[in-house]
């Protein structure tokens, strides 16, 4: 199979190439694009090292898989080239996500979708997936009407960028040394950021609206309300989010546990709980905390964590290529 | 007025001491009571270096108030002597907070509560008092009957040995030395703990059911229901909670926006968002992020930031002895 990433240097993009190595991805070829200024870089894939590239006028021709890790206007900008060359284009950014022509697939959840794209399949929002991954099961039993979720989230949401602030602040910080911080809007180490992207006319933030939005088309629950609150907080890499959820059908605590046994990429961390930091640099999304919800009758109160990184982006990509060719 | 401090030297007991300066509380005798190992620390008091003593027969005699700032099991040891001797007892610990012959007292929300005390008026819960700051002023609009609340908690929680709990982790993590955590289950540094204090029968941790049966009593909300999840966050000072509400009546948020307007000890952050770094080392509890909930109808959500220290604990009591003497 002959795959091509966009934005192979970043976060998410490196992580890209760890998990086709990972997932034993049948890969003859690998075309590695980043911008100019990556130039000159090789990437250690496959035991080869791989030179990075730039786009340009048919370099994707030939490639069955394109791996989107761009912002948003990349991949609109990419995405008809793509298409064009014959190869699909399963892309990270928000660009599609929305798009009734595009499925919005999370393998374990709605891997059937994938199978009806037009040559783009959009994968979630991060937070998004992790949450769905958590709730899904649950939603198996009764068809979630209600969640109310807070977000715990990890600077690498933020790309390598977010990351190097945290590190930089805290040292700077030890070193009584002053600071600007210019990925996020305020000093993120010892300290949480209740917006994450910006303010929708509703009072939301975008990244808030994808959980409602994009859950909805994720799990095909269309009439599904969430109220999302979205905070960075000074985590590498697992984002955690807390939720309360009410379903059609009232549950038991009995059933909703047994929901999770044979769900694949879902543990249930049954002695004590899962954080952050334990979930790191994994593709398995961790539940914990599950009681009866005190305000929603027969619902569920959970806390869930994942690797922002790996299931909440490249390795949820790659495993949409996994679903399409196995 | 003749006011004994019992844990003087800890994190909440050195904060009374200065929220009594600040707030210019007439006092002509403060005694500072600790543990026999702090015997021999003076602290310095409106001015004078005053020594620590140890509790003993009849050490409370002839003082007007005691703040405790002491775990429950030292404050229900020391609550009789305190109240045979005379003095009003406002204590810090959890001991006494749901017997229903002792106030539990937030001063802008109930101090009328503190005045018909039998020598016990207990300061509640750290988070439940800056939530209650928060939201009250929405529950004199209509009744508070669903909360759904999400906490992001400071070290300082903990007390002393939380804040340099965290300050070592993050050392030894930059000098790559081996640590083991004491005070929290787990490292906290880059971390999220999503269990505070021990579970209950019900799956819910101690804390986080004060939310519910201290804001009740607080806020004389006998009927509200409160579903709440508290996580420990790498933060020293102040804490931040992310709620959902519905009221007895729908509100629109032209009222909920006025309702704060006359409230005291509590700011709205209009332009931008209050965040837990921005909000410590002051009495001011902060709202922010108020916006239609999309899950209750007619609810609002919203994001509030308070010291842990200060309203969450020191300042919050001696506030009640000013509210009390005016």
């Amino acid at each position: 199979m002959k795959i091509g990433i966009v934005g192979a240097t970043g976060a998410v993009g490196r992580q890209m190439i760890k998990s086709l190595e990972e997932r034993k991805i049948d890969v003859s070829e690998l075309r590695l694009f980043a911008s100019p200024r990556s130039l000159g870089t090789k990437i250690n894939c496959f035991g080869e090292d791989v030179g990075v590239q730039v786009v340009e006028d048919g370099c994707f021709k030939g490639l069955d898989y394109v791996l989107g890790a761009v912002e948003a206007d990349l991949s609109e900008k990419y995405a008809a080239d793509i298409v064009k060359s014959g190869a699909v284009f399963v892309d990270n950014s928000k660009a599609f996500r929305m798009d009734p022509n595009v499925p919005l697939v999370v393998p374990e959840i709605n891997g059937e979708d994938a199978k009806h794209n037009n040559g783009i399949i959009s994968n979630p929002n991060c937070s998004t997936i992790i949450t769905c991954m958590a709730v899904y099961p649950i939603a198996k039993l009764s068809p979630i009407k209600k969640m109310i979720a807070s977000t715990y989230q990890a600077v690498s949401g933020a790309g390598m960028h977010g990351i190097t602030e945290l590190e930089e602040e805290i040292a700077a910080l030890a070193e009584g040394r002053d600071f600007t911080p210019k990925t996020f809007t305020k000093q993120i180490a010892y300290n949480c950021i209740p917006l994450i992207s910006s303010l929708t006319e509703n009072g939301y933030s975008g990244e808030e609206m994808k959980m409602q939005n994009e859950g909805r088309k994720i799990m095909h629950l269309p009439d599904l309300n969430v109220t999302c609150t979205c905070v960075r907080v000074p985590v590498f890499r697992s984002h955690a989010i807390s939720v309360s959820l009410q379903c059609e059908d009232p549950l038991t605590l009995d059933e909703v546990f047994n929901a999770y046994k044979d769900f694949p990429g879902v543990k249930l961390t049954e002695d004590g709980f899962p954080t952050p930091l334990e979930t790191s640099d994994q593709d398995t999304v961790f539940v914990g905390r599950i009681r009866k919800d005190l305000v929603f009758d027969g619902g569920v109160a959970l806390w869930c964590c994942g690797d922002q990184i790996r299931k909440g982006a490249a390795s949820n990509a790659v495993q949409i290529i996994e679903y399409l060719t196995k």
